[in-house]
């Protein structure tokens, strides 16, 4: 394979502007098997692929779960992150966190292993399902450091078919539960 | 390509007195979506490219917000940032934080990123506009660490042909609001 | 032998998303001298190959131990680390750890010995035995930082013949003690 | 382009007794656009080339200021540390800094960073300019941590021919304000 | 001489699961003169190679020594540790400490050598030989970071023969002393 | 040039035994313009080339002072290390430092350049002349952290010439002052 | 010269079981000029190279001297930490410090070197001399962090020679003086 000098680095900038790691970590996802979510007007769901005995489902809180493609470890660790945000959060305000909330942490902590010297990105994607006072959402969180908000959304392994087959019935799914 | 030797990192010049990684983070804000600022006597307005579905304008406070050119996960950890600034100087002063002095803050931030061994450049170029005692105000954040003050400027990919046709009709802008 | 340019480093993805580093790790543990575990309705039970005459078995608590397959002062550190997570266990609540614990303490040990610089992952996996308040379990614990439940499970030198035996013959345990 | 072997690192003497990384710090000095520096009996003044429309002159206090080259970024960190300087000299002696020792001050600063390991060299060169009880100054600063005392000086690229007029000329100026 | 990837570091494993490291540091062992050691039923022996000038034996506690074989200098640190551990002992339990946990003392010392960056292996093996409350014991101590218990044992160069020796004439030393 | 493997840290032996940094940096000292010290029964002087314009001589106290030959921000560095140490002689003990002791402390600093990792040696040379309790003397002090007594010396570039007249002349100068 | 992979670093053991880096400090011991020992029933005696005008002999206590061989720079800083061991010991204790524990105090700092990353060797070796209440004594220290007892010894340049010489008139000295 072709070796580029640009990407055994976090902190190293590629002269084309890219952080070759952090794709690599993308990488990594990518060969995850597949996770679905998906959010009607009053429900968020989440499923990981049928084929699969590997567990892909985590529950973090009694309102917030979620389906995770690439490594296993990782998720582990960023899962139990969340889990101390989520019970932080009702010690302190008495409430269940809100979902954007417990996104941006973990995106926070992500962004950083891609910017310091000394650690690597994150090799894992979440799709982060929950019901908050503000409805069901359904985030995507990156290795990348990065959260977006869908209505319906597949990561891992073969998603692009999944994502093909989300917008096609899209509608259907929108008011069920 | 060819391989530079003096661009894999920030503490390195190269003969010519260049620092390598800057430029190729620069890079990255001109491969983000362009996003465009204008100020007139009594306002200041920026904008995302109509295109793009990405999230190109964040809110920093009740006067001031920034477009983004770049990586967006930089860019939410550079804002987080700006709007601990922001409501610090609010607590401390009982005042809205002037807009030189929130650019200034992420410029120091910045320029530490591209000196000191360990981290790289920020990725991410901002359109910072505002209103404060002192007028409206469009700035220029690069994350080489400079900020220049601008009538109109636009930052991303594409953005040469944006200053061009803010060049000819800044005139007419001038006025309005 | 080919050398990749990606795995001299746990920090390091490889373009398919890889850490190389791990998988050594786990390349140790294959080249260790097998280990056996099985779980009935109301035991479990591990043991090391026969044939060897190296230590294998472990004793953490009453009720909890290890069979082990790799590098010897490896396993005799996290042990060490498991003895005193079950001894801080009886001290805080007067009650043995729970199986799962225990294993969840020497993953995530595991993990970050992956994702940061300096150290090398693990070069030993575990078969984890233990009876708690929940019935009996077995774990297998890996130097990737995972951790996964099994009914039968072996791991080391020629760990696949044992597993296919065990597949075969599962029922036939499944009542016995 | 010849590759130098003892040019990436600011810790690295070359067999000729060289620090290349100086070296090419001073080269970014040269291209940023000239600055001049006159010193008569009376006053001291500077300026920046007439051509450029970049900001090239700094005030740090009330009678000292500086003309710059280089790099704009760690232009504005080393002003802002003169200004800290300043005043906290006015603070503890109640008195304007001489011009000498806040010059000194960032020279220290800058040969620390051309002999630890971890950062570069700055990138940026200084005409210091400023009037003390001693009377009217003008002092170059360098980024190799040298500071020397001038009548007329000038830095930045093709600053060769604005010294061959000012040497030409000099004793016209000298009685001038 | 066949270079190879993998062994300049100890945080690093070879594609086969191997750290090279600790593999050349068992291999200065070797090269050091030999050292061999007897366990009968009352008593525990150890001597070095006769036709050597170098101190191979060295005193810890009135009931522990150890032979040594490898780098004289780390043998004197270790052993200085190892005096210490039975000094603490003393003062803290009024007991000489037992054989086996001054071995597990330097064992978790050595193995840390294997898995951290920035220290390399110890260079030396250890026979140890001591009496407490349980009997006679024969330790050895490996660079590796293990420990292993045996009746007679010997390490260094040209051990092989004196093993084969032992082994031979095992029952007849069985209840000498 | 030829590359020599060994050249490019202070902390790498060459096979030879040498450490190239430190003759390097003595390299720097022997571009610096040259500087020439003698010591009479009564005096101690030293001056620097006369054909240069660069600051030669540096004041350290009342009864102490240094000629320069190399780098002249490490000069500036290291004579202000030495004036702290003259101030806080004078203060502890209300005398002159020795000029031996003030010798002593920054080969001192010069010495650990050499050993630790993380700092270049300083490139500049010392010739230390001073008065003290026990006569005038003259101390040469050189960057690999060594300093030795003369009755004449010289350093910097063409010092060579100059060792030779002062040798031939010596006599003449002993009685003078 | 033939570049050998092993030799950069002291933290890395050859495929030998060798530390390059430590023989190449010894190579800088044998560079030095010559210091020579000798140990009679009542006293102990040290001389440098006659040939030589190198400071070759350093007093530590009114007990204990040492003769040096290598770089004198690391030889003054090593002979300074030998006297405020000496200091120490008199005012803790109110005796001479014993020359085996002085020497012992060397030697680890030495072995610390050549095993911690980020400091090179000590680059000297002495002959440590010195009366205490135990008699006479000549030690060797060299910097791979050894030390032993001779009744007459050499290193450093040509010490071959002055070895065979002492080996062969060596009874003649022993009742000297």
């Amino acid at each position: 394979m072709f070796r580029n000098s640009y990407d055994s680095d976090n902190t190293t900038f590629s002269p084309q502007g890219k952080l070759h790691q952090v794709e690599y970590a993308l990488e990594a996802v990518k060969q995850g098997s597949a996770a679905i979510g998906l959010r009607s007007k009053t429900h968020a769901r989440s499923t990981g692929e049928l084929a699969t005995y590997q567990k892909k489902l985590i529950r973090i809180d009694d309102h917030v779960g979620v389906a995770i493609a690439g490594l296993t470890s990782d998720a582990r660790v960023l899962s139990n992150s969340m889990r101390q945000q989520a019970m932080s959060e009702k010690m302190l305000y008495g409430r269940p966190i809100p979902v954007a909330r417990i996104v941006q942490g973990i995106s926070d902590k992500a962004q950083m292993n891609t910017q310091q010297y000394g650690r690597r990105p994150y090799g894992v994607g979440f799709l982060v399902i929950g019901q908050d006072e503000t409805g069901p959402h359904l985030f995507e969180f990156s290795p990348a450091g990065t959260a977006f908000e869908y209505y319906a959304h597949s990561i891992g392994a073969r998603s692009q078919s999944a994502k093909t087959y989300l917008e096609k019935n899209f509608e259907s799914f929108e008011n069920g539960r």
